[in-house]
């Protein structure tokens, strides 16, 4: 038992070969990828995955939410697993490795393990878990929400995509609901490779982020509702312009987010007026408030100010304003022994690291409640992301996999 | 020759019971109209208009824009007809009247003529303009326009909806294109209805707006592009939020159109932003400016505004900005002789009314550039227009056609 050599590493051209083989799923228009959640593409992703999972010796179990869990067997099979994984949906405008890098460094483990005929004495299982984006279905991390015992089942089913499709139905469409009961897996630890998404480690010259915290978000849906009239001909006073009413809401939610530099971000990036024609003035605006900090107190405060300064506007305006909270989580302390395998993996292996704070949401903040759990960061390009032109390079993929690698073979036991 | 006499009428429950059929195809969610421009909805309402008036013994023309041309013989078939008509096209969320009215008081002008035995010696042409709306395709006005010499046939059939599909093929594929080339008609006047879609004739108490007048419109599409980037980890400085440059540029259109106060009225009716997704940043916001004023010279300071203010704000927040004008037309004198025509009208009936300056563009502003043109104006509730719950009352109506019937008639000159 103990931890891999420091001449244990993962094959990064491998891990490369198959991120670029995945990318062709679903491809977007600028080089990156549209494979939303339980669409078809997604299907087809989940398809090859489990075909490269198989061939690696691999076996399937997927739950009622589509969670896919890949494992692969210890020598003590009785013993709680160690899982490791992240997403392979995408945004709609969304890069390659969002996601993807850490389910399929989670492959590359097994695959190298295989290779080097090394085994653990606990299994190790591959996870992909479903709708982690939240962009088609809020919130995000949906199915990592419910296998955590954070959202009911039947709640996840009936969330509504823009077309008014129902999740449930959406994933029993493409076939992948499967028959496990959500959350009856034990973990032994979790762990979750992803990029970084942010510029620090890239603007600081380091390998690897060793994620030792995770913001919290919050979601609000904003509807303010007006009347719809004719823009030529109804007077300037007699106008009730919800589009106006959101204009007026959204430089408010910027300031709210300054106000709190530098420990809080915000904006909207969901925004529909209704019945959105040129000469009608807007009746109805509905988007989405992001808010988010490492700080609950913080978040907090942001959701009271919001809540008062929308009802001020809209109250000037003669607009209604309802506020739903559709999305949340609280800040997140990962587990210290999990987050110390990480960095001695990183320090075994020579890569130059930092702890950091993960300015977006992942599977992982959920699932660290129900299991002890850690992540790694990779740098990206320019700290891009929800961008086709997200990017890295394959020896940060390398780098991350390797710290992957060994913090899971490690946290598994290693069999002499 | 002369006017008709006080006595002669249209039937107000006819007209009425018709526009009660004509809202049945492509109703609305709320009792209104979805019956959009060269949509199967428009194809079926254009059958129902034609059967209408082939059963009052007129005869279809059809032009290369869908323009319909419905004729009523005079007892002079050589004599340059009297038009009068609007248009069927309804906004997305759009009301029974706005223009259906003044195609159906034509129609109704025809039926009355007939009931009574009174023949005109100038033939009287019913007209259903194509795409007044511009909600689909933009700009309003569309076929009037390219009918009165102001766009060319083949831009107009370049016009794109937001799905991309092209104005031309869509009017092709619902199988309403014609062979008679566009603006080859001669016109001895036009005359058209139409619902006041303000408050003005109904808070003053009066039956009839005598329309002088019509405001200037421009449309300028807006685009601001920015950097799609991930809400949660993008730090506040790094961010080019193109949501919120859209939202201090409609800060800014408001601010425009209440320093012309009373002579200006701005908004922005249609509203997208890219990619749309809750935790994406928005990358590119498209959104369309309705400036309108009686002045020429406010419309020409408020584009000019507007174009100098985006370019600061945008400028100073790191994004890019473009505008095109998609829209537009100048302020409009209607025909001296016409308007008299309208006010001789509704004097000798006995109907309260005044003169008024049009809020709304019609397909009259156009035809007014080839024809001597005037229009009638009726009341509507609440001065509201461009919303289902668009409202007139059956008395408003008949006193509408009953004036536009007078002018109309008076016009063709009726044969003793
Ligand atoms: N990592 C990531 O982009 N997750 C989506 C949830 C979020 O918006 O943070
Ligand atoms: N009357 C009317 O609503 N026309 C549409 C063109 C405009 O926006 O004024």
């Amino acid at each position: 038992m103990g931890a891999p050599g420091t001449n244990h590493k993962i094959n990064g051209d491998r891990l490369w070969d198959s991120l670029m083989e995945m990318a062709k799923i679903g491809p977007g228009v600028r080089g990156g990828n549209n494979r939303q959640t339980v669409t078809d593409e997604d299907g087809e992703g989940r398809h090859l995955f489990r075909k490269w999972c198989e061939e690696a010796g691999m076996t399937m179990g997927v739950d009622e939410m589509g969670n896919m869990f890949m494992r692969h067997e210890g020598t003590d099979p009785d013993a709680l697993p160690v899982y490791v994984g992240s997403h392979l949906d995408t945004q709609p405008t969304g890069g390659k490795y969002d996601g993807v890098l850490g389910v399929l460094a989670g492959l590359e483990i097994v695959r190298s393990l295989r290779d080097m005929n090394i085994k653990t004495k606990r299994p190790i299982v591959v996870t992909n878990w479903t709708n982690e984006e939240g962009t088609r279905f809020a919130p995000a991390m949906l199915s990592s929400g419910v296998f955590a015992g954070m959202h009911t089942q039947d709640w996840a089913y009936d969330r509504e995509d823009a077309e008014g499709k129902k999740f449930g139905a959406e994933l029993e469409r493409i076939g992948w609901k499967g028959d496990e009961k959500v959350g009856d897996r034990k973990m032994h630890a979790f762990f979750e490779l992803h990029i970084e998404q942010g510029p620090i480690l890239e603007a600081e010259g380091k390998d690897i982020g060793v994620v030792t915290h995770g913001q919290g978000l919050s979601w609000t849906q904003v509807t303010v509702t007006g009347k719809e009239s004719h823009t030529g001909s109804t007077p300037m006073p007699m106008r009730k312009n919800a589009g106006l009413g959101m204009a007026r809401i959204l430089e408010l939610v910027d300031e709210i987010a300054w106000s709190h530099k530098p420990d809080a971000v915000g904006a909207a990036g969901h925004i529909d007026v209704y019945p959105n024609s040129r000469n009608v003035i807007p009746g109805k605006a509905v988007f989405t408030v992001d808010f988010r900090s490492p700080n609950l107190s913080v978040i907090q405060d942001m959701e009271k100010r919001l809540a008062e300064g929308a009802k001020k506007i809209c109250d000037e305006m003669g607009l209604e304003v309802e506020l739903e909270k559709v999305g949340g989580f609280d800040p997140v302390e990962f587990d210290k022994d999990c987050v110390k395998a990480v960095r001695d993996a990183a320090e075994r292996l020579g890569y130059s690291h930092r702890d950091i704070i993960s300015g977006a949401g992942h599977d992982a903040c959920w699932i660290n409640r129900t299991a002890p759990t850690a992540m790694v960061m990779c740098p990206c390009v320019d700290g891009l992301s929800h961008n086709e032109d997200e990017e890295i390079s394959p020896e940060w993929a390398t780098a991350g996999a390797d710290v992957l690698f060994h913090a899971v073979v490690e946290t598994a036991e290693i069999v002499e």
